[in-house]
Order: structure tokens, then C-alpha cells, then sequence
């Protein structure tokens, strides 16, 4: 399905505010899905007509809508106009191209976050983007597909305890941003633990593989950055307080996650700096492996090229050469040459080269 | 037309205020374009007398001028007189060495961009400067040749629907930078597309050629950093409204592209470290390519010189020499070089070195 | 018991507050120890039950608590809920990935801080959590394990004079700060010792094993600078006067904290400086030994292998080879065969090369 | 004259506001001109008596006055009283190593700036301190020697038309300042040209002479951001306007200068960038030729040994070699290795080695 | 007495405010002396008894008292008593391990400066602390040793012409800032020459000893940049005025010792850019050196193996060789090989290899 990816190249010359789908299409039809609760009610359902969510805009109570397949333009437009969004905000939804960011337009909040997963085989990262509403008693949260990293959240909702019933909508847009947040960090471990591996497979062994792979981190990383050092931008917006969207009472929860962010930062920088000097590892280890081969190779060349200059001495074809004649002139010049190639080895273990 | 470009060095000692046109004259008459425009009326002429565009300065109803062929100096000290422009913007406009930028000269915004393309063959970039002239009912956009990045805007303001009749100078200032910022997305693609192709290319064979064009690359990002990064600090000082001119109706749409520049610079600055990255996979290529070859040395080497050694041990001429007399000898000596050179195979074997 | 520990990615779809342990489980059992102190008054006792501290908390006495052991999740709520501390807090001190910071809660500060130790043989540090609570009138202080850094401060608490029995909560803090960031200079001293050791050791002889340790003493700064450099934060924030928990008086201690960290801060950067400086010397060394090597080589192969060509021409089969037969042919050959070799190492010598 | 150059040491010990004129002496008597103007008034005369400017200091007539030849003390101190400057500022004249610098005294701003020229042949930068004095009604400018690059200036004051004898002592700065400014771009524009060349001269052919040149490039580089960086800071005080002695009507100039400013700026950091970048093709170059260097070298041994060694064989003395009597023997011999060369042959040209 | 030197970690666990000596003892007795003065009175006298001194304490005449010799103790908390000084300030003192710094304790202000001098041979820079008290109508200055910066200071004190006498402590403190500040000057210069001739060593020959003694290079500047970068801020703080106890009228001369320290910061990153620059020449010049031995080895190798492999077919036993038999074979083969050898140098030689 990766050749329907759209591209940003086909939006060129569109008037502003016009929506177009960015990405790869991930769902054939939109799927949404409404939680209506407050601390003693509990409502759900699910749908794949805009029709049956749009009259919910104007119920007061708390509500969280989550919308799957954002390619489905006339769908988000609708949803867009019974929620009053900003045209640029429907186009940024499509657009999966957007870096994370948070953006008040006062009456709504408009936060867009990446969930980024790894395949199991190979270093491939999927990156999902998650833009969410959050207005005074609605959160809408659109995602790209199927996965659907709030599935636990959804359940916290469901019972009864907890805060998340006996709080806004505010509180819950910080459990959005919990959850995404949280989700890095396995990752992180993850990758940390197949450096660490890489290293040491590095300091043992500097094949092209091991190269290969450790650029491959490279641009991992490259590309975690990208998605977690913004959020530290919107996190903190969010903490100083300046929407009054968001209550005073979340800021303390705020200020957690932000925490959490910097945390995944710092280790985000320790990474690239292990990878910049494994880097380094690996031209040193080129660097000794060349040393050792021309070691072997100036060893055997040292030893017998001066033996062989000695057998040649005796090869030459002059009529007078008197140790030819002599009965021990062949065990004789045996025995020098073995006396040279001893002295030879023993001079080159003292240098530690054997 | 290469030796035409006149260099920044000819204006030296000339008093501030002396337009003196640098860069290459890209057309040979100066061409100019009027739309005047309301929300229901609209009216378009092309002229290249500047006569003919001086009585708009004080017609009231909103207008945008465009101005191709920056090299006629005459013309645009009338149309500056016309519009009360400043000697020094007027300066400023035919000097296309500038960098992007702002200024406010109270009455009206002086905006530099930077319009790039890219040739298909080669990796030349082509950077054209495009000047705006903001005022409360006029946006001037001087143009240095043929190349109009602005058609489909022309177009939309014709059609009657749109914002764009709608509203003033400030949304078609916007409008522009949005058509410039957009501009870029579609050259950053190919370029990505590029540098993929050559880091594959890299880690498969290091020549000289992949060293080439490596550095084509990074000279290519050293221009896009000029013209992109200056572009943050143009809109964030429009964002931040302080100019009377911006209605506050417009910050929304010019944080919109605020948001397009940091993308913008944050893929050229990704691009950067893929190519910092690159001329280590360079680099250590060279060293494995050192190493291969040293390998077949060595393994030649080390194989034959012993073998020639003992060769020539039964090639010396002395008298008394009793191996030569056994009828086995010479394929003795033939099985114990054959057997000496498969040990060492295995030995090199071993090392993984064959 | 290092496969006990626990890992943040257990803590994923848990909602915020639930405290999960991570790390490793250094003790069996929690372990506490109140000391109550005023001027004149002191009381200290030890205790595993937390029902025995509870009442302490209402308690308008100055006290410090010492909690060992954070695991007992359970024990650390029934404490938590005695001191009026938010379930985030319990959360962020049974977790041990936290670093260095300062949380102000109003009613109490919550600083997290990191006890760095070494073992003797080998290169691994060893990192403890320290959490501390600092109310009105009381300091309560959680510590991972067995390993108690405070024992001298309670030496000092027990013994009548001093400022700290005649101060508050403020100045127990800063004595706690204090002690940990003095900690670290002996850590960095030996430290210091070590790099300096084995720079020397480089410039004499660049081995792997060099360059492995080169690489363990990186490590350990990128863990050493995870806890120091947070630290700058958390005392900047106390000293400036924000809580009204730190007296005037103390400031002033604070700021000389203060101080040392900064002095901290930079000798890891120097050290970070050092070891990258040693990184070169270490490419330098590998660069000169293959230089060397092929010296070696260079010298032999140039000596002998002329010399071989020419007894090689003098074992030619040639019926008709004139200086065969002459009587002073073979020394002839010999004495020149010489006088090429002395002119070569005259020439090798007149080039350093031996 | 380079011996005579007096370095700064020898000024420790002294008070301060004692003046010691370091630097190179380049004139042997001290010469002031001083041009007296209004907007249809001008006078001009030259002297090499302080007594004759002395006078003027009490003039209320805007004035201009040039002092060539800072190393005459008694002279400067003499002026310095007339115009009343602090004994500092006249410690700083005669001292050219300061670093371009603004300094507010009040009635006067002291200005440092740097004329930067460049000899025809060799890279060696000449660097002579120009000092502005400005106060209400007077700009007293010090030159270190003959060389003026105010001479167009002066030119442009003589005549009657244009701003400067229109505006006072900012605008005649300004116009100072413009020309210094100016003055960079062609001797940026030169270095811009001799740096591309010998880039291209790099990537075809690395000699040690390279290596020189970039060596000495990157030296002209430190040496002009030394003195071009710190104009930006003396541009941006004038511009923000902080002194009563610079008229609004000149801010909008000085912006002007200041942009062109971060021209310049800009300029030598991508100078600086490409020569970095040069560095790593000179080394990669370095490393291509040693790559050829051994193909050479494993080409022609990986040949000749086997056949060496195949000769060898058929040169030894043993009673039983049948081949030996084979009629055929020998043209077969040469055959197998003419046979055996051409296959490695076609080997080597198979991995693209030749 | 190096083993003296008591160093920090011996500090630990001790309460704050415990004044401990950590540096090298240098004096066996400590030693004051006092200059009492005002415009037109001056009284000097020396001692080594801390209570001949304690009585100036209450003397509202200004004083400069000397204290050399930092390891008593007991007398320097007497003379803190006496002072008013905070047991902190003491304990800071006498650890010489500080870095440059300035503390307002409201009543005095407390300077903490470094005095960093080289021995003629060697690179070993030595490092004395220097600590100044600023009162109202006082300055202490507390020195290691006997080394005294100050000397030329107390003769113009001693003099009764000059601002010093006429002006009180704030301007002392001025005197002494600015003549620690004008030692580093000579310092650097003598650096920058020893770095200089380096660079000029450095391209001719690259030897291990130019490594150690860049490597000691680097190492001084980094401490030289621990020495001078905080006095900028030492500098700025007082400039700013922010201290009642520093006059307006001293501002003037206090911008002119931080212009001072901008220079000196600017020289040291200058040194450090040469630095790093020095260690790619050596790199590229152990490069070069190898790529010479190549080519050495591979002319020699290149022209031999080929000529050896001739001769060796000639010494070939083949009974039927018809070659051996011509009368001219043997001079014919010596021709050929010749001229082979002559086309192989020539080819060397286009090839710029000799």
C-alpha cells in the first residue's frame, strides 16, 4: 500500500485551508467512536456516519470522540464545522506530515502528537500521527488507523473509579498525552538494549554489517528526535498555564509528563552520543585490522626475504665460489639461516608483534 | 548571459541610496502587471511603462502590482517616488545579494524572499529574490525575470470566491510567503529522494564520483539554509503583529506558515546530519577497500614467498647437497610446499580472511 | 539480583499516581528512623512499622525521617497519606529512573537527587535514588538500600551545638544537599587520577584494552553529567527565594551549594574535553605504528630484494656469461652487493627512517 | 619596520589611562585635516600642529577631523583635552589591539572599528584600527597610517548636494561605518573566488601545497571574524537608538549597515563551513592515493610472485626432474604462465583494480 | 613539597562553614601587612601577628590589607571575626580550589581571582589564588604565597599623585582586577608565539614529540579558559553596578578591565581553533609519511619483481633452451631488463611518484 502514499508535492498551488490527505491511506472507511460521561454517567457508542456524532457538539455533557481513517476529507470537514474548527486545523488533521505541535485558538486547543512503534524484525519505526481537539467539554482525537494506543485509557473511562470520570475534559487530554508519552519509553529501553548489543559486537568485530546496522540507529534516532523533542514545546505550554481550558488542578499532572518528556530526551542525546563514539569505535577497529595484517605481512616478508637472498647467493653459477666445495658448506649456510630466522622471530616478539 | 552578473564590489564608494543593480539581467525590458481588486469588482492590465502604473498609488481600492526585470533602475525610482518608498528599499529591491528579510518603514513592510528551483539535470540550484512591498492598500512584488512563482495566485484572485477578494494587502502578503514556503517542499522531496539514492550508492562502492556529488549536496544545503532560515525570523516578526498593517484576522494564517518554515528547517537540518553522516560511511568505505586489498597481498605474499625460499635452497650449487641425489626428492619437496601452502589457506581461512 | 530489576515499561496503560517499583529490590524489608529535634530536645528512634511514624506527622516538632528500603509500595502510601503528599509524588519515589529534580507542591518541596558511589575494582558506578520531602517542619528522606550517606549529618544532629538543631527544615535540607554534592568530589578526584593514568599509558602504547577503558571512562561521564548536571536546576531554584519553606538565612548556604556544583559541572566537562582529546592520541598512536610497520618492510624489501635481482643474474644458465668465469667474479659481486646495501641504510638513515 | 611593532606586554605595571602606543609605527609624523561644514558652508585645511585643531573643539560648526599617525601621545593627549575625552579613551586609541568596540561616554561615543585590506600576492591581511569620536558637532576619526579609505567620502562632503552636509555627526558616522562595511564585500568576493579555486584544485590533485593554502585560509578566516563579528554588536547598540547623540532620521540607515553587517557575517561562516569541508576531501584524497598506490604494488606482486615461484622450481638441481629433459618443457612452462598472468589479469580488471 | 598538597575529599562530612586548608602549604608563617591612606596621609606597616591587625577593623581611614600565607587558620578566622566575615567566605579562602567568582555579602563584597604565571621551562603553569574583601573603607587580599602580583600596585598607593590615593576601596579593587587581568596579557602573547613556532614544526616534520607538545598546549588552555572565562562575569556584575559599595565614577574603568577580559576570552578561542587545527595537520602529515614509505616501497618493488622473475627463467634447468645457447642472450636479456626498468621509472615519473 506504500505507493498510495501521498505527498506533500501534490498540495503545491491550493488555496489555504484546503484540506488534502498526506500519507499513506491506512483505512478503507472512517470509523468513529463516542464516550459520553460524567461522574455517574456512562455513554458509548460506535459509528461509521459523521451524521449520528455531529449533534453531539452541542450536548453539554463530557465527551471524547475518537476518528479512525482521517483520508476521508468530507467527513472531517463536516465534523470540522459542528465543532467550529478553523479550516487550517482540518488541513493540518490530513496532513501527516506535521511535526508535534500544540496551537490555541481559544476556544479549543489544537495538540498534534506522534505515536511512533517498532516491527519486531528490522528497524523500521512506524510513526502515527494523533491530533487531538480539546475544547471545554469535548476531546476529538484523530488517528491514521487501526491502532489505537488509548485502548486502555478507554477502559479507565469506563469504570466508575479514578479520576478521569470526575474531571474534564482537560484531565483527560493530559491522559492522552500520558499514554503517548509512556509508550516511548519501552521503546527507548528497547533500542538501548540493541545498542548496547551492537557495541559490544562492534568492539569484538568491525564488519560492513555491524556499520550498516549502526546507521540504521542513526536515523532512528534521527527520527525519535523529531517526535519527542517538540513535545517538550507543547508540554510546557500546556504547564504555564496560559489556555483556561486547562484547570489548575491538572497542572501538577502536566508537570509530570513534561518530566517524563525531558526524560525521554536525555535519553534520546545519550544515545547519539553512544552512537557517535561507536562510530569512532569502529575506524579504530578498521584501523587495527590493517595494522595486523601488515604486521603478518611484514613479518614473513622480513624472515624470508633475506633467507632467499642467501639461497640465491649460493645459486649463482661462478666457477669460483670455494664454499661450494667445502663437505659442510650446505649445513653450514642450513644453520646460519635457521640461526637469522630465530634471531628475527625472537626481535619481533620482543616488539609484541607475534 | 554568466558574464553579465555585476558583483556586489562595484558599488563600493557610492553614497547610501544608489540603486545599482547586481546579479544577472535576466530580461531586457522591465514588464509590469496590475490587479486592482475588490471584493466584487476586478480589474487586470500588463503594461511596461511605469507611467501608466503611477496613478494607482493614490487610487484607493486594494491592488498588486507585480514588476519583472529588476534591472531598470529609471523605472523603479518612479514607481518608489510613486509609491513613497525610501531610496534605500529601492536600493535594497535591485540588489538581489540580499537575504530574507523584514523591514518596517512604518507606512509600508519591505519583505526579501528567496524563490528556489532546481534544474533537472545537474545539481544546480537557481535562487531567484522576489521583494514585496506591503502597504495598507498595495502589495508591490518585484520579480527579477520570466519565472512568475505566483500564477495560481493570480488565478484564485480572479475567481470571485476565495478569501482573497475578500479581504486586503495583509492576506495577499501572506498568500505570497505561503506560495514561497510551499515552493520548497517539492525541491526538499526530490533532494531527500537524491540523498537516499546516494547513501545507497555510498555503502555499496566508494568512488569519486559518490564524493562529488556528496558535496554538490552539502553546497546545495548551504544555499537552502540561507533562504530558509532567514524566512523563521520574517514571519514571526508578522506573527507577532506588530505592525499595524497585519489585521489580527491574518496571524492565524501567517503561524500557519510559520509552522511550514520550522518544518522546512528542520528537514534541511535532518538533511545535514544524513550528509555529515555519509562522508563517515565514505570514509570508513575507503579504509575497508584499504584493508581488502592489503589482505591479497598479504595472502599472496605469504604463501609464496616461503615457497620461494625453499625452491631456492635446492637451487644452490653446492657440491654436497644429498637431498638432490634421492630419486624421491624433488616430489618430496613438491608435497611439503603443497602441503605448507593448503595449511596456510586454512590458517587464512580461519581468520576469515579468504 | 540484578534480574529482579524492574523496568518502566512495566509501568505502561497504568493510570498516573498508581506508585510501581522500578529498579532493583535492595532490601527485604522497609526500615525507618526518626530523629526529633529542637534546640534542646532530641529524640531518635528506629522502627520497621509504619503505624510507629504515622503520628509524627502531627507532630509541630522539627523531625527527619529516613526511610530505607522504597519498595514497600504499600508502607510508602500509609506515609504519604500521613504527610499529605499527591499520588505522584509516592509514584516518582518508588521509581529510581527519576532525575535530579524539584518539584514545589506548596505545603512541601519534593527534590529528587542521585548518590553516586564507586566500586574499587572495575569501572561501574553505582547510582542510589535519594528522595527527599521537605514540610514546614519536617525532612522526610527515602533511600533505596542499606547505604546511608547521612550518617555523618546525624552525627552532627545529635550533638547539641551546631546551627543545625537551632535551624529549621530549610537548613536539614541544605545539609542533605550539602552531603551529596560533597560526595562527588573524591568520586572525581579518583576519577581525574585514573584519566590521567591512562593517558599516559596511551602515549606510550595504544592497545585495544586502552581503548576499551578509554571508552568505560566515557560512559561513566555521560552518566556522571545525567546526575550533576540536573542539579544546577534544583539548587538555582532554591536559592532564588521562590519557596517560602527556605529562610533568607539559608540562601546563603544554598548559594555556596550552589558554587560547588558549578565546580562539579565543569570538571566533568573537562574531563569529557580530556577524554575526546585522548580519542586522537589513541587514532595518532594506531597511525604511527602502521607507519613503523611498513617502515620495517619498506627497509628490508628496498635492501634485499635489488640485492636478490642481482644474484639472481648471476644464476642465469647463459652459456656465454664472461664475468662467470673470471677468478675475482664472485667477490666482485659480493663487495658490490655491499656497497649497495651500506648505501641504502646510509640513505634510510639520512631519512630517519632507522 | 616589523621589529619595531611594540606588543602589549610592555604596558603591565602601568596605570590605567596611561597611554603606550602598541602596535607597528607607520608614519613618521602625525598629519590632521579637519573639514568644517554646514549645509552651504565648507572649509578644509590640513596640518601636522595640534595647536591649529585645538581651536576648534569650542566651534559650534559641524566638523570632521582626521588624525593619521596614532603613535605621537603628547599630540593625542593634547586633542583629547581640547574635546574632552577621558584619558581611557586615549589609552585605546594609541593601543591597536582592541577589538571593534561602541562605547557610550555620554557627551561622546568612542567607536573601534577595522579596515581590512589584502595584499596582491600572499594571503597576509592587513589590519589597520580606525577610532571614531562622535560627539554633538564633531567626528574625530584616528587612522593608524597613510592609507585613507575615507577619501571617497570626503569627496562626497565637498559637494554641496547629497544628506551628508545636510545632517550632522551621526549621519557623517554612519556613513564611516558604511564604508568600512563596504569595504568587506570585495575582499570577501576575492577570497570567495581563491577559495573556490583551490577547492577544485583539491578534489583534482592533493599536494602539501594544498594543505598550506587551506591552512593559511582558514587562518584570513579567524582573523576577519575577529573583525567582523563584533561589528554587529556596535551596529545593533547605534540602531536601538540608546544614545541622544544619533537623530531617529539616521536609525533607519544604520539598520541598512546592520543588515549588511549579517551579510557579512553570514559570508564567513560558509566560507568557513566549505573550508572545513575541504578539509575532509584533502584527507579522503590522501586516502584514495594510498588506495592506488597499493593496487600498484598488490597487482604487480600478486603477478610475479607464482611465477616467480614457478621459475624457481625449474631452477632447482635435483638428479630427478623429468620435466626437465621434456623437449617441450620449457615453451610449456612459459606458457602455464603467460596462461596463469592473463587469468589474474582479467581478475583484477574483473574487481575494477585496473 | 607537592605531597603536601591536601586536596578536597579530605573535606567530607565536615559541617559547612569549617574552614579547612586545601591547596600546597606555601608559607611557614602567615604574613599581614597594612597601608593605611588617604588623599594626603599614608602609613604602611608589616607584621605577623593577626591581633596587630585587628584594631584597623574599627578605623574608618581607608585601608589595603595583605595577607600572604593561607594556611593559619586559626589567624584568618580572627581576622574574619574581626571583619564581620561569614564562616563561609573564610572557609572559601582557604580552599584553592575555587574558580573565579564574586558573592555580595550586603556589607562587603567577596572576589575570588586566579593568578596564573609559567615557568620559563616546561609548560607547567602555576595557578595562585587571590581573594579580595571589599568593604566600605577596606580591601583584603588574601594571597598563597610569596609571590605578590601587587607590587607595583602598593608603589603607586605609596605615591601621593594618582587617582588611587584620592579615591577609596572600590577603586582599589579596580587597581587589583586590572592588574590581574593585564598579567594574562604577556602570558598569551608568549603562548601564542610558542604556538606559532609549533604550527611552523608541526608542517615541516611530524615527530611524536609535536603530539605531547600540542597535547600539553591543549591542556594549558583549558586551563587558562577555566582561569579567565568567569571573570567576565566577575567583571560584569560589578560594571552593572548592582553594589553600592562600587562608586559610579569607577563604572568607567571597570567597562575597560571587562573589554579586557572580552579580549583575552577571544585570544584563547583563537589558541583553541589553532589547537584543534594543528591536530588535522598531523593527522594529514602522518598520512602523507605513510603514503611517501608506500610509494618507496612499491618503485622498488614494482621495477625488481619483474626483473627477478626474468632471471629467474634464465636460471632454469631445461635442457632444451635455446635462448642459453645464442652468444648474445645474456647481453640481450641484460638490454631488455634494462629498458624495462628505464619504462618503469618513466612511468613513475609521469605518475609523480619520483
Amino acid at each position: 500500500m506504500k505507493n498510495h502514499r501521498k505527498k506533500r508535492s501534490s498540495k503545491s498551488g491550493l488555496p489555504p485551508g484546503t484540506p488534502v490527505h498526506i500519507g499513506e491511506q491506512k483505512l478503507e472507511i472512517m470509523s468513529l467512536r463516542a464516550l459520553i460521561y460524567s461522574e455517574h454517567a456512562f455513554q458509548e457508542f460506535q459509528t461509521d456516519r459523521v451524521d449520528e456524532i455531529v449533534p453531539l457538539a452541542t450536548n453539554p455533557t463530557n465527551k471524547w470522540i475518537t476518528v479512525q481513517g482521517i483520508h476521508h476529507i468530507e467527513g472531517l470537514q463536516q465534523l470540522g464545522a459542528a465543532f467550529g474548527l478553523h479550516p487550517l486545523v482540518v488541513e493540518d488533521i490530513v496532513n501527516t506530515d506535521q511535526r508535534p505541535k500544540i496551537e490555541d485558538y481559544g476556544d479549543y486547543l489544537f495538540i498534534v502528537l506522534k505515536a511512533v512503534s517498532r516491527h519486531d524484525q528490522g528497524h523500521s519505526l512506524m510513526v502515527e500521527q494523533v491530533s487531538l481537539i480539546v475544547g471545554g467539554n469535548f476531546v476529538l482525537c484523530f488517528l491514521e488507523g487501526n491502532d489505537d494506543p488509548f485502548v486502555s485509557l478507554r477502559e479507565r473511562l469506563r469504570s466508575e473509579k479514578g479520576r478521569l470520570r470526575k474531571t474534564g475534559s482537560d484531565y483527560l487530554t493530559y491522559a492522552h498525552l500520558d499514554t503517548i508519552v509512556d509508550q516511548y519509553f519501552p521503546l527507548l529501553e528497547k533500542i538501548g538494549e540493541d545498542i548496547e548489543e551492537l557495541e559490544n559486537r562492534l568492539i569484538a568485530q568491525a564488519d560492513r554489517e555491524s556499520l550498516r546496522t549502526l546507521h540504521q540507529f542513526k536515523r532512528e534516532m534521527i527520527l525519535l528526535r523529531k517526535a519527542i523533542w517538540p513535545l517538550r514545546e507543547v508540554l510546557s505550554h500546556l504547564e504555564r498555564g496560559e489556555s483556561p481550558l486547562i484547570q489548575s488542578s491538572t497542572h501538577i499532572y502536566l508537570r509530570d509528563v513534561y518530566d517524563h518528556t525531558i526524560q525521554l530526551i536525555e535519553t534520546t542525546e545519550t544515545y547519539r552520543d553512544m552512537l557517535g563514539g561507536m562510530m569512532d569505535i569502529y575506524l579504530t577497529s578498521l584501523s587495527n585490522k590493517l595494522n595486523e595484517t601488515m604486521k603478518v605481512l611484514t613479518v614473513i616478508a622480513t624472515i624470508f626475504i633475506p633467507l632467499t637472498f642467501i639461497v640465491g647467493v649460493y645459486g649463482m653459477n661462478f666457477k669460483v665460489m670455494p664454499e661450494l666445495e667445502w663437505p659442510w658448506g650446505y649445513p653450514l649456510v642450513m644453520g646460519v639461516m635457521l640461526f637469522l630466522a630465530i634471531g628475527m622471530l625472537w626481535s619481533f616478539r620482543r616488539k609484541h608483534w607475534i
